[in-house]
């Protein structure tokens, strides 16, 4: 079954207030307490030869970024986590230790397990965040007809980075963003007041503004040649289509009427009108939509 | 690495004070909300020949269970599910309906992952209940010297129940015990404001009682004739020692000032005193502790 078939299942159930009809990376469990949860399964969403302490950031920093997106401050996490083999354990923990020291976050709780012999590691972080303002802003269904879509941060970097990381050869700023996502926590906080719809970009900058538009019941354009890439990235491979749909990049994607200026760094990469879907442009001519928007959650074959 | 040295390393990273240092089997994230997880792995929590609505009804009901002994209401659950086949999917989702609706919950969010073919399901759920009273009685630490040590609920059941589903030939109620344990919400709701100390019996009944002794800084005894078995069980099995390490009962074990009855129905099974450590008795003698006080999740060998 594919995650959309799942939700749709999954959204004939009893549903909590704060659950915004399951279409957001996060919810709202009180008034100003915000919730998020994000599982990584090695081999999927990591390599089973990153380091534990890289996977303990990343474990974290995705959860987080979602925190960003809703201009929530993370307060806490709680960890599922399955035992191994010591040294790994000992090592995820330090890891553990350390980016919940660089994002000033403490941990609540979890659980631990066992996995049988040979079973890829499964890790659940479920972060909780304090939005203090109870904004409405941070979903990602409040695009208007008009607003322009933004991004900020770098759109690319993470997806040449798992290519590094697989082999090929390149700068090591780029492995860093696949390996040490950085969450834009502040920018989230700095955003959330102004902005009528944002989310983090994990799976892929077109899956991710195709999702914004169908929450928010419009059609999105994007401009191509306005994605932000990094100069490391131009010089590995510049072609922004697949930047555009590789996903783990953790932006911030965010709608503002069309008039307003966000107050950090971002750049304006398209536009939401009356209608559904996503069409593509690139130096103002319209272009084929790739066979693969980004990453979608469905099981092996 | 054993779950209680990975817990003695998690010890040392910046923990929320909600976390009671990571000493109970549930947290308080703001004043009245309470928080527990719990992970399910197919092949050690549940058999996969279990039914999907058997798994989503035990993945609820050991997470409510833990808010049961924090005298919380349940109130939302987070699900944190790994994508297979359809048909067990959709089953799942019917199940986790059915179980939802019986124990007035609803859903907030979650995250759904696929896992590489072959893996075993590896399920998370957190659940948040009100604890309106925002009672410090429902932890494990709080027993006092001379307290005496209650359970309500039967023990052994559910281990009963495994025996069965694994061959062996014995009474449908006690198999139902191990597939779909009842969380005593109401029981657990009662109790909260009496309590000096309270845990649901999740591993087994000795392990669980000496758990709360550690915590509380106390000895405690256990007098195995006291321990309340159902009739099914002194049909099928009527050795205590062997329902007092089964595990999975999600009876409710608690701490009481000795002049106090509890106003549930619930036996009294044994004392604190000061000191360290748990002794046995039966019918007055002191009797050695078995091998084995319960379940312990340590990795595979």
């Amino acid at each position: 079954m594919t995650e959309p078939e799942f939700l749709t299942l999954l959204r004939a159930l009893p549903l909590h207030p704060g659950a915004l009809g399951l279409s957001d990376d996060a919810a709202r469990i009180t008034g100003s307490l915000v919730v998020t949860t994000d599982t990584l399964v090695e081999g999927l969403h990591f390599l089973p030869e990153d380091t534990p302490s890289d996977v303990a950031w990343k474990l974290l920093a995705v959860n987080l970024s979602d925190l960003a997106a809703k201009g929530a401050r993370p307060v806490a996490v709680l960890l599922n986590y399955p035992l191994s083999d010591g040294a790994w354990d000992a090592a995820f923990v330090a890891g553990l230790s350390e980016t919940l020291r660089a994002f000033e976050v403490a941990l609540l709780g979890g659980d631990t397990v066992s996995l049988p012999s040979g079973a890829p590691r499964v890790l659940t972080l479920t972060a909780f965040g304090e939005d203090r303002a109870s904004s409405s802003a941070g979903v990602r269904s409040g695009a208007q007809a008009g607003d322009a879509l933004w991004v900020a941060g770098n759109i690319g970097d993470a997806g040449a980075g798992l290519r590094i990381a697989r082999g090929e050869t390149g700068p090591p700023e780029l492995l860093a963003a696949y390996r040490r996502p950085q969450p834009l926590i502040a920018k989230g906080l700095a955003l959330a007041p102004h902005v009528t719809a944002m989310m983090d970009v994990s799976d892929g900058l077109l899956i991710d503004a195709a999702r914004m538009a169908a929450a928010s019941g419009l059609a999105v354009s994007v401009a191509l040649d306005a994605i932000p890439l990094s100069d490391a990235l131009r010089a590995f491979d510049p072609d922004p289509l697949t930047a555009a749909v590789a996903g783990d990049d953790y932006a911030l994607l965010f709608a503002l009427p069309p008039a307003v200026i966000p107050p950090v760094p971002a750049a304006r990469i398209g536009a939401f009108s009356a209608g559904t879907g996503l069409t593509l442009t690139d130096r103002g001519a319209s272009i084929p939509l790739p066979d693969r928007l980004g990453w979608l959650h469905t099981p092996p074959a």
